[in-house]
């Protein structure tokens, strides 16, 4: 698996030609946000949580998120329907475990989730992921206070015992699957003070899952254009609040030679 | 009736010197949006969608906008108690039939709207509004798959079968009552990549009927409006995230030299 | 309590030291204002909601912001729950009762958690406030209908019945503490216009209430950011969409100095 700017770029144009339906059960704070994040790169979202329609959406979806940000009783049972859908559709699900670590009940939606679905990524700051493999909650809220570095090992874990592409993001995103990790050092501090750039992150490997079925390598793809596109949002913002603007503008606008430009990946083993 | 610049500026000059109280049950995607857009025109929005205080929440508005984009089962009871309690008290209703056609629960609970209230506007996309006429599932998620052209006839039996104003939004917005039909052609393509712009020309149409009884008027001026300040604010944006911005600063702008130097209106028979 | 320019930026730059987490329970259309406006300033945003974890993230926060806008019979379980293990922890509790006096439920849910929780402060506008202790329904919607003015000794004898600082939001705020109320005309009418600027003042009541345990205080310098960012931001912009960007980006530079230059404080007895 090569990951270059080529095979990126190549997928952005695949989801901008193809404009994949991303089914999303997201949490409250980011629906708008992602939805406007996967309309930017030129996919097709939709939000949908009724345990009566989950699995009719998402079988005509090309990709299932699951993003576990405001829970609730119905919203869990609708998750599983939706999951248990896609796998047997062979459609790519995507999990992030928001504030995995800081309840019980996320924790263990999460570990659930895991048990009863393939997953095809997971993505979550370093206290998420370490959370879903120590089975300690050292998450404070849903902002992480553990560095991705101290996380990689636990992804590695998690990795091994799921079968899961995972990636956790950080200053460094990992991308981890088996021995080989790939790094992805782009985007910009001023990004984690605006609400749901993870989730968009989250809602971005659904895009690049639909048009690859390489999931490492759509989790890769994914990581590089949100931070790319950060870092040209944050170029010409006075803050979070234009930073937020100017995200959905660069994204929109992303061209091979942004990607060429701006592109600091690369593989550890 | 003839819609003209001076008609339908009258009735925004109406919503800014009256700030009509619009209630919404509508989806957890475009909530934010949908109140800035109402805002912006000179509207006062309310969300709420309890069972225990719907009605009451409709008994002191001057219009009902209800969005079945996020559906579930008590919110299904809510819209109904709403629309009961609002076809009671005289105050229109309006209807954005979000993705029906997508699942089977969607375009039932249309179906169910449809029979059990008296609805002044039905505002959907064309995969949506065939949707409620064909009883086939074309829809792809929430965007459209089908022409506005096409939908057509669909819009005239709708409008036959039900009474109800009928608007397919589209490259060219259609509003349809009897064998008239107005043509509205303002608008940018742009626009599609921003979520919850047709949403929040529903909630338009819900201001513009709160001040106008005629509801093709109101459904006419809203497209109108909408379409306007979306071109306005296309000419400054660098893509969908400056847009949303600078569409709410138009609609809050708007003037009737705007409205004269933009309008693109018709009729067909 | 004396409170200046540097008393208030002192709690700022608190904020942006520890970034205390805030949990809210807040309404679904102002969620990601509300989270964004956190950010912002400093503080760590969480949204829970479900009646399975909201007394474990509350145990983790250093503040606890209930909003009421958008309610249904689990939130105002979780509400509760919430509520009565900060009191037990000691962790600040913010209570903004949006569209008091809109619907009996509303109005019901709001004297129930103050009969049952010691709020640390209660922030409304002036309907709200006063269908708080009139028990009329005066509110139209969720915007207030009523001056500040006419609302401060409604203020007056809601701190006497709770104890609670009392904060009503207009023209003029004002911070009821007994006797003593402080006066802040900070702001821009442009606000009204973007939705959720009232319950973004709350949530930062919270993440100030977070690093000063005077609750007058705290109240106040929220109110005075609030307003003096809410300036600034109406400068450079050219109606509410704007505004709402440019806030965001006021509230992430808001200096000494900006305060120094806008700050319009004072007290009356």
């Amino acid at each position: 698996m090569k990951i270059t700017v080529e095979s990126i770029y190549a997928d952005v144009v695949k989801i901008r030609e193809t404009s994949p339906l991303i089914h999303n059960i997201t949490n409250y704070v980011v629906m708008n946000t992602t939805a406007n994040a996967l309309l930017a790169i030129g996919a097709s979202p939709v939000m949908a949580h009724a345990e009566q329609e989950v699995e009719e959406m998402t079988g005509i979806a090309r990709a299932l998120v699951i993003n576990i940000g405001t829970l609730s009783t119905s919203w869990v049972a609708a998750m599983f329907r939706a999951a248990l859908r896609a796998g047997e559709l062979g459609i790519p699900v995507i999990l992030d475990p928001v504030g995995a670590g800081a309840t019980a009940y996320r924790t263990k939606t999460c570990h659930d989730l895991i048990d009863a679905v393939s997953l095809s990524i997971i993505r979550g700051n370093a206290s998420e992921i370490m959370a879903l493999v120590m089975g300690e909650t050292k998450t404070k809220g849903v902002d992480s206070s553990d560095s991705s570095f101290a996380a990689l090992d636990a992804a590695k874990r998690l990795n091994r015992d799921t079968g899961s592409t995972v990636c956790v993001s950080g200053e460094v995103d990992y991308v981890v699957v088996g021995e080989s990790v790939i790094t992805i050092e782009n985007g910009h501090p001023m990004m984690g003070k605006v609400t749901g750039m993870g989730c968009s992150a989250t809602a971005l490997c659904g895009a690049f899952a639909a048009v690859n079925s390489s999931f490492p390598a759509a989790a890769a793809g994914a990581m590089a254009v949100m931070g790319i596109a950060g870092e040209i949002a944050t170029e010409g913002s006075e803050g979070p609040g234009s930073l937020q603007v100017n995200f959905l503008d660069a994204l929109f606008r992303l061209s091979k030679k942004d990607l060429k430009e701006h592109i600091r990946i690369g593989t550890e083993v």
